[in-house]
């Protein structure tokens, strides 16, 4: 078996699929956490390939891209759909996810950056919100017609695993109203029930994002 | 074979790379193009899959996203990189190339909404040109450490279609200067040489995006 490390901050955000996968699999990888306060990101930045964590090392051959790893791994565990169509559709929904981000992101950018609190206010009504009510739409949609529960096809795919880990982050910082969404609590239950998932989640270190 | 059809605007943009592989695998498909002077596209909306084209039929099976088509064709074609670890590389340089893009947009929805000359100025020189300028420092790096003058390994995948062609575009309009990137454009010619692309290239529709 190939030696795995997965660097990232010492938050969930965009390793955490990649972590679930791993203990999902039962294959042991070291999950190497950067803390801000270490000052070890400054001095490994360019050195990474693309500037950016997270970034998964395998015997050494370094991946960036936290949807270009957790599509490999999830390939490479059995999760990635089981026909090109049902790839394809987890592609989507993953790809769809980062689209509704990107948008949302502006509003936290705005809020970090201190920007004026009418153009945070501005930014949260134009492009975050309506960003964030178009794709939880696109997803509930997709669980309304699905006979599995699941987003794809008849079993587990890494698409579920990116949007209820998303779910939950954005649920803790008051952008995500459970009640809104019974589906997607249902597929976030289904999925943090799966034993080897679960035992993760109930250990793992508990971050803000 | 199945019958495929490519739904998209009477422009290159995001179906582009998906049109490039059919006319390389020389696999039939139909490229359906919508007019916005039609009004076709506030009809059909609704019934795309996340209410966006490009959408990709395939026997009546729809798949949304250009980068979840562009993976699934190019991975039917044999484009999508040999072994898994190529595969991720072609996804994170297709997902570089993605982050760039929506902050690049960001300009151009500046322009087309009408904001203030300052404001358009401002998002120009804070998020769109730093973002372009560390995403082709990043290519070029690839380029520069490449062997075999193609992103990926050695030989072509859907990453190296993705990349020239959104060259082409931001040079059509004034945002990528050629002599800036001498082996950016070496690999658009060794790309545009290949004899399907070439006489794709050539005949295709020529438009601003």
């Amino acid at each position: 078996m190939p030696t795995y490390k997965l660097t990232y901050f010492d938050v969930r955000g965009y390793a955490e699929p990649a972590r679930i996968l791993f203990h999902l699999a039962g294959v042991p990888f070291e999950d190497k956490r950067i803390t801000h306060e270490s000052g070890d990101w400054e001095k490994m930045k360019d050195k990474t390939p693309f500037g950016k964590i997270p970034v998964l090392s395998v015997d050494g051959f370094e991946i960036p891209q936290s949807a270009a790893i957790t599509r490999y791994l999830a390939k490479k565990f059995g999760y990635a759909g089981k026909i090109p169509e049902e790839q394809a559709w987890a592609d989507a929904i993953v790809d769809q996810f980062k689209d509704f981000i990107s948008s949302f992101s502006q509003l936290l950018m705005a809020q970090r950056t201190g920007k004026p609190a009418e153009e945070v206010a501005r930014i949260a009504s134009e492009v975050a919100m309506p960003a964030r009510d178009a794709f939880f739409k696109i997803i509930d949609g997709i669980l309304e017609k699905s006979k599995s529960g699941f987003l794809v096809g008849d079993s587990l795919t890494f698409a579920d695993i990116v949007i209820v880990e998303n779910v939950t982050t954005l649920e803790k910082n008051q952008f995500f109203t459970a009640s809104e969404h019974p589906k997607i609590v249902a597929l976030r239950e289904k999925i943090y029930s799966i034993p080897a998932i679960k035992k993760w989640v109930e250990t793992r270190p508990d971050t803000q994002f």
